[in-house]
């Protein structure tokens, strides 16, 4: 049994706890949070340890892993000092606060002999994404031509987190901008429409939608549609188009009935709202391969570097939403 | 190019006057009808000339076919003096009011020559419902095991009418018989349920919803669903069950757009609600048969012993509902 | 914390104990089987206490409440000597052997105080059957008049136990009865066709597909579909047709993934073929809604009764199809 | 009934003649085209008169309107001839070879009177495209914010029409764009990726697929997916996103029949493959509007300057593809 602690007793770190709870192969020891008692209310759910420091915890034995769902700018600092305590680490994303942080990371983490560093983009493990990256790889539906990427959370976050949030590019479309490389590899061009739709985010310097282009060093164009404000739920959607096929993905609803009445037919319930239940076997699947890695030395997926790169992603695009021009990458 | 008569401007002799006179190896000649100025009206729209009376037109030489779509008490008087003269002739459903009718029908057209004469299921030449029965035929799903037919008129008839129509079974549940012989072949037993739940028609005596289980003489068990009212529009449904998979048809919609909004996702357009809507393919596929029938002999589908067959379908499901027992047919 | 004991280590009792195991407010405390090792390696799974014997469990003072997953033939005596015992009981369908040993077993349990006894027709709560329920309760679909059961394994059973099982009825449309039951209350009228369809069961003296009709004593029809095997899984669907509308319950399956090549658009996978799977959700609100009953007496669904009736129309429908009358039952 | 003749008896042509026959208020009076026997062929099957020169018949005082169906270069000459004729005009898109054209006709018909002149972008009468303009403009999902157009065709052109046709923007994405203009109104920024992904055209200066990004005066962007080839059938899809709700529109099928084995459930067939098929409907609506502009005086669309428009568009994004810049408009 894996010893898992957690750092961050919000709304993330709850996911993770649960998911930890509930592995046949790991068990969760500890909670960290430094604020007011969410590591305790959180820990006394599942019998774990609290400790309001992070430090402290990097020093406790009994630990094998840490799941660090801590504010963006603690990301960076919290990996270093977990990996050199000796603990193989699975951290949110963004991995951290901007690229030039991230790439130190990287580059310090080159430099010594650590367990498993894994990054938070879940969707790699979602089953319906997981089966149309399939379908490309095993040749299904051709050669990879064209990808669409929809996602439009159900309400937008208050605007006082908007505000710190490091813009919708970094804080939102970066799960998408993973989500594309997955499916593209490394981007060449991106180019990007940023859009203010939303009343109650006018007063703030942030795009609240947007669309964005990226070109794949093979030739194949993702296309990302962002909206923080979806009524009907959480519009979580994929495309993929290949030369001899294409795989689409539909929103997942809470149960299969359909209604028919005088004025319309085939009526479902709205889309699961919520990005726990949506991608719940998503984080399931992501803590068993972030195991796997652990026990058996598996590759991981994705990577720190994979983290540099879709914030790599996110600056161009913001670039590209406030200059106007195409932002070119060196693949 | 055949010379065709339609013999009833009434509803659906217009359906079938349309379809002529859209056909590219028809033309619409003739239209007949005693009452008031319909058959005037119609044939005006298309330049046809004008009958009040049958045996006139009949014995005129300048028509090649007849379509007749009188009411049923003529359908077999007519349907001999046409091919007594000479004339193809395709005759709505029922093919004669009563089984015995239809059945001296069929061995009087056995005792001479006569060119073809085609009875109105057009369901047999609806796309889907054909497509089904290929799947079958292929052995793309196997070995039919199982078929279930939905029917649902959008609202039922004037009280007036089910009064006088013959009962649900011959009037409505003939098409569903018919469609259940073409996927069974000849059939030898039937149990039915009738049900009263339409408040207009709760003076009328007559069933106005029902549900048939029919078995096929190879063991294949079809079950039919009527009702005489569906708010949604006109559902007409099918499914084929196979040893190797299963064909299901859905409804069709006016468009095919589908709304999301905060109270359901996926909504689309009640189903069309007309059967000249829903089957304007099969009556225009019906008409090509016939005219193949006559122009290169090829065989009738369906033929009148079929429309005897289906009235015998129609008894016993009557008997059944009202004595509470299974009803065997000889086959 | 309800302390909970599984009897019965076979395929549903580990379905049971996983729920058990899950559940946040209840835990698994002891397994009981006499077979082999079976009640060990599930005890050991879920850290809980093993007994062969089942009285001796009854004896437990430990144990507050025992789901009850052994053969058929155990369930009533092990339902009685439970609830003597004091314990709150959930039962798997059937309730007892036959319709005799189940009235009995529901008249002996109104004899004396116990805790509550449920039955295990876990669809009751199912998300997409509860919902179908809920509109029509609601009036959001008007009257209710015709509902359609679709209930089709994936494989058949091994021709042992389908010899032994009872027959096809009370093995397997059980659940479809209850399922009819559950819509239309108390059922009034019963026909059913039986067939044979499997050549790996052509030798036992059952039927391995059915189609049944019931009428529910306000005029409502059920018509249910069964059949032993069915290729792209576990087919389960439900229509329910009321006055103002419909609800309709497609499968599920393991993606919201569909493929379109240049063969077949629109293509997903096949329907999640297991039924714990399928019924995931269902097996973990009937816990619920049991540890509610216990907690805070609210109303056992199904009861005892409920799993007499069901009885009942099994019989019945076994009945029917044997000597192809109708079966009426005293409402 | 309108006298129609039509201009051009290739493909498009014999699509508008067989919808002019067919239209209850409109009758084929001639057909025009200089190449070998095309005008006498399609002529002989609606029994029209044949002209060689389209002077000769715009002097025919016997026809009222013409439908302009021939090569590119000759629509704005031949607009401009007819309608100084006295004509009322539909002409095919591009309404002229280049930007500088089509303003010059727009301005040229500014000078004198004329009947309608209408530009055939027939998807704006397609039902499903018109029901989604409808529920945006009705308010029933809100205000726009975003729309997706994905058109791919089934087959790419041969590679000798594709190196003369004008440029994929102008030759088939010209479709988008208007499309693209129906629903946003003004076009103020355009950003585009060209992809090559078609071996057979690989020599050809021109790209086979591409993505276009444009933003509407009222902030609202849409994107376009065009793909010069798609197995699966001729892709034609709209999503309409609202602040209160979207739209989608699927594919459409020959039949309404999905299948289900073992390897797949709910497959259907491929999509309609020809856009004369897939767009029935909405040549017949379009003949009709202009029918009615001619009879009622109601305003026309798409007009000469919509025509404009999308051919200022088409050239936008061909020159941001090229460039990689977002061109600007003024608006």
């Amino acid at each position: 049994m894996l010893r898992v602690a957690v750092i961050g007793a919000g709304r993330i770190g709850k996911v993770h706890a649960a998911a930890v709870a509930a592995h046949p192969q790991a068990q969760l020891v500890a909670v960290c949070d430094p604020m007011g008692t969410a590591a305790e209310d959180l820990a006394a759910v599942h019998g774990a340890r609290v400790y309001k420091d992070a430090d402290a915890l990097f020093a406790d034995p009994e630990v094998d892993a840490v799941i660090i769902g801590s504010p963006t700018p603690l990301h960076a600092p919290q990996v270093l000092a977990a990996t050199r305590a000796g603990k193989a680490v699975l951290v949110e994303k963004p991995v951290a606060k901007d690229v030039e942080e991230a790439r130190a990371l990287d580059a310090e983490l080159a430099t010594f002999e650590h367990p498993p560093v894994m990054v938070g983009f879940q969707r790699r493990y979602d089953p319906s994404i997981r089966r149309a990256k399939d379908l490309i790889e095993d040749g299904s539906i051709g050669d990879l031509e064209q990808v669409v990427i929809v996602a439009r959370d159900p309400a937008p976050p208050p605007a006082e987190y908007v505000a710190v949030c490091g813009g919708i590019f970094k804080d939102m479309t970066i799960h998408d901008l993973d989500e594309a490389r997955f499916f593209l590899g490394e981007i060449v061009e991106v180019s990007a429409f940023g859009q203010k739709v939303l009343p109650e985010l006018a007063d703030v310097d942030d795009f609240d939608a947007a669309v964005v282009m990226l070109r794949g060093a093979d030739g194949a164009v993702a296309t990302v549609m962002n909206n923080r404000r979806c009524v009907t739920g959480y519009d979580q959607r994929l495309e993929v188009h290949g030369s001899a096929g294409s795989a689409v993905m539909d929103n997942l609803r809470p149960t299969a009935l359909s209604v028919n009445t005088a004025e319309a037919s085939g009526s479902q319930q709205p889309y699961l709202d919520f990005f726990l239940t949506r991608y719940a076997d998503a984080y399931s699947n992501e803590l068993t391969a972030f195991i796997d890695a652990i026990n058996t030395g598996a590759p991981v997926s994705p990577t720190v570097s994979d983290g540099v790169a879709a914030l790599v992603l996110a600056q161009a695009a913001e670039e590209s939403a406030r200059s106007g021009r195409t932002v070119r990458l060196d693949a």
